[in-house]
């Protein structure tokens, strides 16, 4: 496999930043092989997913995020991230080990956790039927970080059993949504999001069965594009760039 | 075309009332042609809805409703509805006539507009983009028998400006609810939904784009299940019989 | 669990079948729990779904079919099939077992399969992607018992790679179809189908992983669909009862 | 409304495409707004999409097209399509005037029909229930401009009657599909697709009715995106760029 470098960077829309990101990519030789742009014409911000090859790039590797901040990070107000393919993201599921919390043992635990998810090199959390709510301290330790799956069309039942809400509400159609954890809850930017068409007919467990096959899809959607570097949190949203 | 009767009844569940009814229809040689009936398990009710020929029915059709309110209405404590083929469903769409309306007018002008619904023998209204709060009294009036179209999924963003607070809320799918009136804001009974995908590419104004065929379709589906007397509203819910 | 009995039928249409048969059951001190019938006014065919409690039921289970076919089956020309709750479904799913088969063996190794699917009394198979073409002589062992998915939205895309052939089309939408197998190659009635939308970006790969878990849904929904007994092939369709 | 260039192009990819053109774009004063890129990695096809303000541009706007020629075209092997946001495509809609045909008549008449395209200056034609076979002269006169919507989910169901065939297949879902025109029926690239769900219930006149909206809808988006310049067309697929 080739090996890949991923830039994502957003910043005030300025004329000239595209071309003067690409050309030198190209005039230091190397390949741009995916590019994404957009700018959000309301915030007046332009945001950016750039893939090139790295084989006969002459910035070396280590030195490319250097270069990128010296260049470009002061004079366009450059927010970027870099990434390369041979650094592969590592995804921790909680709770595989079992912490049991009380709200005495809660801050203790929390802190064990963290010492397992930093000896294992974690990179982004997901949170799947993970019943605790995720303290500000882990939540600031993995900002855009950690992956929620919620089991309901989001701003639509928040908090716990959203199944039993949307049986009482009578609603006609149901969810799932993927999002960042922020502090506030079930509020994060989303991810991903899809719904399926319910009847009168369904009970509470048929919307359980129903929303189990979409949370999985749901989720696993939102962990692909995570992985592949294509979600660009900005404020309370997300922007997916291809 | 045949003259049909068509029977919408709920009632507490007990053995035999599904027989019963069939049976006094084929009896009486009423030749029924459509029937569905759904038991709510958790609340213990029965749901009926029920289509037959008249053309060699052996009650005559203007005594058919008192002969149900006798032989079952008080046996099986049972609320039911009695259409014809042949009585058309008179549909009023707010607001071509223009009833100006300020805070001092809004009860004078209802008035004139409900004369007017009485007039034309209205028996149910479709609010199409109508500013204004219904008031109870129009309400009750016309209870389960005014239409909303809401432009969002509904429990998500109530109240005005729904593709506004979509927008800002960054969801990644925006939908459409049509539903009975209620006292209660954007409360009632839902009959009908559905959703669009849309991207961070999407403007408010493109949401609202997107949103205008939904909405039409949406309310043209709850209308249409509506005049085939195809719901029945139970406590904050509908039942969409066939 | 009450023990229930599920009868399902079809026949020519004609007045008081319904009538009939509720009121049989009623009289008979059986309680009707679930009922849809539908009568397709092209063919003229009556189809009915019914299920009732047995535990006061005046006829023995092991009576209920010779009663049903003495009072109704000519009378009616009707077909039935009546299932009893406490007698479970028994599913086979290709190929767990290895029957290795080439051109000469298959014909003997067919019939070492379906002796095995007598010893463990089978009533359906499932066909995972099982990579033969099933004999006739199978086929009509187990009429409209042999639940296969098939990669594609049928009738597009018939045969072999379905998901090539999509690639090579450029469709947009992508879909799964859910049948019971007939002689004719994925020609038989379907039971479920659903789509996914796709781009131009997606490769063949990518098709391949997005069919996978539409796959999965739509032929669980066809099983599920089957082991309720609400599934009645009619001619080359399947009607779908609640 | 700022003035603004739009370039669509495709070519064997090769390193340093995109850098230069941007990179030409940006030098000489234009501002790009949005860009598009895509790799067909099977036939080693690169595609872009590309908008810049003119306001600054040094290139008069004239000129801008034999620029590309000269430097790119020959260079990459590039086909390109120019278009600037002040020439409006100009859509004909087959047929509000009548042109009576006759097997002996057509070709007199489509020449009528064509010279009536040209003093119109019409740029693309969309055929909305014209029942007519488009002569291949016409359809060479507008290669990848005129656009037809099928009422089925293409492949399924080419040609004349696609209700009444799904109807007969007995499929779950129906379909309706844009597409360019070619010379082999309903085989050109498709724009466009979308679907609805249907059950055993519905009629043919059922189906028609709900396509009847679905097709609107197909069309509509098809028709969008041609005119915004984003579909780009490539053997017999369309590239999407947005």
């Amino acid at each position: 496999m080739m090996k890949i470098a991923k830039l994502l960077l957003h910043c005030p829309d300025k004329p000239g930043i595209l071309a003067e990101v690409t050309d030198f990519i190209t005039v230091n030789k190397g390949n741009i092989i995916y590019l994404d742009q957009y700018v959000d014409h309301v915030e007046n911000i332009f945001f950016m997913r750039i893939e090139w090859e790295l084989m006969d790039f002459l910035v070396p590797q280590e030195k490319i995020e250097d270069y990128f901040a010296t260049l470009y990070a002061q004079k366009y107000e450059m927010n970027f991230r870099l990434y390369f393919s041979d650094t592969k993201p590592r995804m921790a599921i909680f709770p595989f080990h079992l912490f049991p919390i009380t709200k005495e043992t809660k801050e203790e635990q929390e802190k064990k956790e963290m010492e397992l998810l930093a000896k294992h090199k974690i990179t982004f959390i997901v949170l799947a039927r993970y019943m605790q709510v995720i303290s500000e301290r882990m939540i600031n330790a993995y900002p855009n970080r950690i992956i929620n799956i919620h089991h309901s069309f989001l701003p639509a039942f928040v908090g716990a059993k959203p199944y039993h809400a949307a049986f009482e509400r009578g609603v006609k159609i149901i969810g799932a949504t993927s999002h960042y954890v922020t502090t506030e809850l079930d509020a994060g930017p989303i991810i991903e999001q899809d719904v399926v068409h319910i009847t009168h007919k369904d009970t509470v467990q048929d919307l359980v069965n129903k929303g189990k096959d979409l949370e999985k899809i749901v989720l696993s959607r939102a962990v692909q594009k995570h992985i592949e570097r294509k979600v660009l949190a900005y404020k309370n949203k997300t922007v997916i760039l291809n």
